[in-house]
């Protein structure tokens, strides 16, 4: 019985990692249709989000199944549930890639982001990919370290966010009222991915070790 | 046994609903900070989410509970997962409705809104805090019309937010970028907040019947 449950949670927990995988490669390619112009990828992101939603719902039955069949203990109840969470961060990571392509497509033929701009979303795409990646390396790992490297990179999400709307802000904005609201939208959209895939991390830590990020750093 | 699932499901959802009823609470006291530049207002809501964040972490105890003291079958189960997935909904809500208070506090003692937006906000507060009740009496009665009819309410919401965008395109706009960037992100927090109160809406329509509201519509 309990061989069963340790099997089939680390089928789920696999399949949570590919799904971090294809949030990650999503928003890559949101980013790149995004700063192109280039329709074709934002549609392409805009019809592979369909597969995610089915690997989501796959996610989920296979939670309901481990709930159901192996009668779990208080621990494993825990795992179990936090799979159900995991699950809608993920698809909210998903969600929110699938807005940066559907912005790209609404604006195709013209390019959103003014020249002064697109530096910071080709950083925070960067970043974006690189929070998916971690978040995929804590699920399979449990660690709590790459749990915490993690919330570093948020971090620097935040503060190029923050550096965003200052250039917004304190230059003279040639661009229209347009512009500045698809790049108010859009680096919200970047900001709530990494808050998404912190998240992911908090979890998972708390799953492994029973603490908080903040109790394991203050446990030093 | 299954008196005793059934006794604390209710005690459950009767949490859940205290919670709906907070969060509408803490939207109709943003948006009157926010209108009205209430620097005591806002500092309130912000204060009074920390009892939200308890309630939450509450009633995901009591879901534990359920599931780990009353071996629940199949249905129950389902019942129970998505008592942890509506924590999360009315957990959302509750931070949207603060980042509206926190954009009332940062802008103090200045109005965020120019004149030409406020109404909108008006609108869109009044519908929130309405949505949020609706979504309390739908997880009261588990009733679908109910939930049907907090679905209009959000098409109104989606309405609102695309005429406020209109309104600051359209016409010649005199308030600068960063009252522009405020009410994109506001208008924002509105519409995430109907769209969570929706999501809870049709959480209960799925436990209650086995169907999507789209499935029990086509059903007539």
């Amino acid at each position: 019985m309990r061989d069963a449950y340790q099997e089939q949670m680390a089928a789920l927990n696999a399949l949570l990692g590919e799904m971090c995988e294809t949030v990650g490669h999503e928003m890559e390619r949101a980013t790149q249709a995004l700063l192109e112009a280039d329709l074709e990828l934002a549609e392409q992101v805009i019809s592979d989000h369909d597969a995610l939603t089915e690997r989501s719902a796959e996610a989920e039955e296979m939670a309901f199944e481990l709930l159901a069949l192996q009668a779990p203990v208080a621990g494993d109840l825990r795992s179990i549930v936090g799979g159900f969470q995991l699950v809608a961060e993920i698809d909210r990571m998903g969600a929110l890639a699938l807005h940066v392509a559907k912005v790209a497509r609404r604006r195709h033929p013209f390019r959103v982001l003014p020249e002064e701009v697109a530096g910071y979303f080709v950083e925070m795409g960067r970043l974006a990919v690189e929070l998916a990646g971690n978040a995929r390396r804590v699920l399979a790992s449990q660690n709590h370290e790459d749990a915490l490297a993690l919330m570093e990179d948020d971090d620097a999400m935040d503060d190029l966010h923050r550096h965003l709307f200052t250039v917004m802000m304190d230059r003279d904005w040639q661009h229209g009222l347009a512009a500045a609201v698809d790049v108010t939208l859009l680096g919200r959209y970047y900001e709530r991915y990494a808050d998404h895939a912190v998240s992911i991390g908090r979890r998972v830590v708390f799953q492994a070790t029973g603490k908080t990020p903040e109790q394991l750093q203050e446990a030093g």
